[in-house]
């Protein structure tokens, strides 16, 4: 039995015409005698609509009931495909977690599904039937409802892929693919046709609109090809696949960039064992994401400069902390909110040598300046002005022929 | 272990104000170490929102999924409920019907609950827990989610405090109680403060908007008690009980009137067996539904006039389907589209003699002509011209002391 999952998220059923439109999609893999498994989120708003009234209710309401609150969400729009698929006369019916049963475990908001039991569905489509699975939830040992946090429906998706053994993956959504370089800031961005899940991962700030991290780690870890397309269009998406599967003589698949970083030093840091975790465990204690670290040599091997990247809504508390810290001192605390980071990625860069001298080259050709580099195995990262962001893209860009 | 059934309608969670209301109410019966199981409607809206919702998508909405997509909204609202409880530091939690189970037979919805799993919900409640349990839905005996139709929480309502051998039943809802007669025509109504199931049935047009009758039968059937207040008002309400429990001097309870009501007359029908029948079988193939009736006696043995009360909207339609039935011959088909009903209800007349005399008197004494009268065991129906209701009904609520 060939088994195709289709995902379709929030946008993607957010009105009763997306709705109609995804039974189309869907009749359409049944005309293919594929046997589809779909899984949906909640109509785009509901969710947050939910979210907004238990704020209202409590400053910190009981997450158990939060899940049971939002998976209604879900629910509701399984309810109303299956029942549009009745209507163009095909065999559907919705299926919420616990008829299955989804298990999952972990955390109310935040848990991972450990177990699907396939029997039900399995003899459902041997009848020609078309399931439709709630996404984004669960149940628990307790039989509680619980939910899969941010992105749930895709981790739905791919773990549905793993346990039925599915052929293929469809995430459809509002976006029709992953791109070389955000389309919004670059007119000559292009779609990938295909991706690495290890590329997908480090190209996060792009990616990330399109799947959440996690649940490309997931898809990394079954080895579940998945591609990603849109809803509203018909057009070729991107299949995100392993390393193994993509033949391309381009050495460099993407590249991204950031939005409101700040670049914070700490002059003249008393150099001893121990000093970076004293910095760095309190901001982590606060929520504050570090995202680019590195520390100078020390010249004269007692002092040293500690530069990292931080959020720049988070520069304000980040020097509160920081020059309250009883656990360092220095001499300094200086920063720039002013700052960027531009990444190319490509799995191609591990066998291919020169790739960095080749991107310093081509910004420095347009005079942009470096403040910082941090590398991966398939990533090189640059902290730069801000206001040369889109010079710098368009100038990697070109330089790695995604043009 | 003393046991409190509380059902909120629709309306008493109908916004978050609303919700912070009803779980002071659910903290109130707990600080008088009642042990309450709560049961909900989905917030006031939800329903209808989601009801137009199946429209957009189909003409005939496949009606499992159709309970599927409503159930969902009592979820919500449970859970917003039990959400707010443990923000005030109570013990509380959302069930889910296929959590007890509630179990359910029938169509989908119109499903009846058959039996309610009583274990868990009775363990929660000895550890002090409140349950909140989802109203007007269960699972049938294939696990799919089945709506109960209509007023299908307060019929959840009457079912726990059947199963769970409850103390009291309160039904709050957004009216005080049930009235003499409707408030809103008559300003002299007062509040019943006990009424009996019977009664409460044979008053179906003010007791509908208080409850629906399935319920109160259910109630009459397994001889449970059950009061209805207002969720918005601190009122003592009504009480629906049997017989035996009212010692009361009052014989009438209350005044009831229709509108919209039309007399139709067919003159001359042969009169021969089954002509009755033969008249009103096609009606109700039709749903449409037929009120009084009145057979004159036939004066020749051939010949009879057939007289009977349907609504007005069913009346071309109602034409239409006597003019072309071929097993009834007549020789005129009359009709009067400004009539209403009134009725007075109350089990006092069983033991009364003269209620029908003193009823006809108060209506000559005021110059209303009777066009039809129909009697049961405790209540009388007259059929008068639309015009003279409000002078009817109060000259009876003067003539039986309700005033």
């Amino acid at each position: 039995m060939k088994i195709v999952v289709l995902k379709f998220g929030g946008t993607s059923v957010g009105n009763i015409d997306r709705i109609k439109k995804v039974a189309k999609i869907i009749a359409s893999y049944k005309r293919k005698k594929l046997n589809v498994i779909v899984v949906s989120s909640a109509m785009s708003g509901t969710t947050n609509d939910l979210i907004r009234k238990t704020e209202e209710l409590s400053n910190n309401f009981d997450s158990a009931e939060y899940d049971v609150l939002l998976s209604s969400g879900e629910q509701a729009a399984c309810a109303l495909i299956a029942g549009r698929l009745k209507h163009l006369g095909l065999k559907a019916r919705s299926w919420m977690s616990w008829q299955l049963p989804i298990i999952t475990e972990g955390p109310y908001s935040a848990s991972r599904i450990s177990k699907i039991n396939k029997t039900k569905i399995l003899t459902f489509m041997k009848t020609g039937g078309i399931p439709i699975i709630t996404g984004f939830q669960g149940i628990n040992l307790d039989s509680r409802i619980t939910t899969l946090g941010r992105g749930g429906t895709d981790a739905s998706a791919i773990m549905l892929a793993k346990f039925f053994n599915a052929d293929a993956c469809d995430i459809y959504t509002d976006v029709d693919g992953v791109y070389t370089t955000d389309p919004r800031n670059h007119s000559k961005a292009k779609k990938i046709s295909k991706i690495s899940y290890d590329e997908m991962l480090e190209m996060a700030s792009l990616g990330a609109k399109v799947m959440q991290p996690t649940s490309v780690q997931d898809a990394k870890l079954n080895n579940i090809n998945f591609s990603v397309k849109s809803s509203f269009e018909k057009k070729r998406g991107t299949l995100i696949t392993g390393t193994k599967k993509i033949f391309s003589n381009q050495i460099i698949t993407g590249i991204t960039s950031t939005k409101n970083d700040a670049k914070v030093t700490i002059v003249g840091v008393k150099d001893k064992p121990g000093v970076a975790a004293a910095v760095f465990k309190p901001l982590s204690l606060n929520q504050i994401n570090v995202d680019m670290v590195v520390q100078n040599i020390s010249l004269n091997g007692k002092e040293t400069d500690l530069t990292f990247t931080i959020k720049s809504e988070d520069l304000k508390k980040t020097e509160k902390i920081i020059k309250k810290n009883k656990r360092i001192s220095f001499r300094k605390f200086s920063y720039d909110n002013n700052v960027s980071k531009v990444s190319i990625v490509g799995v191609g860069m591990i066998t291919t040598p020169g790739i960095t001298y080749r991107m310093f080259q081509a910004l420095a050709s347009k005079k942009i300046n470096i403040m910082v580099i941090s590398t991966s195995e398939i990533k090189i990262s640059v902290l730069i002005s801000n206001k040369q962001i889109k010079k710098a893209v368009a100038a990697l860009h070109k330089e790695f022929k995604l043009d």
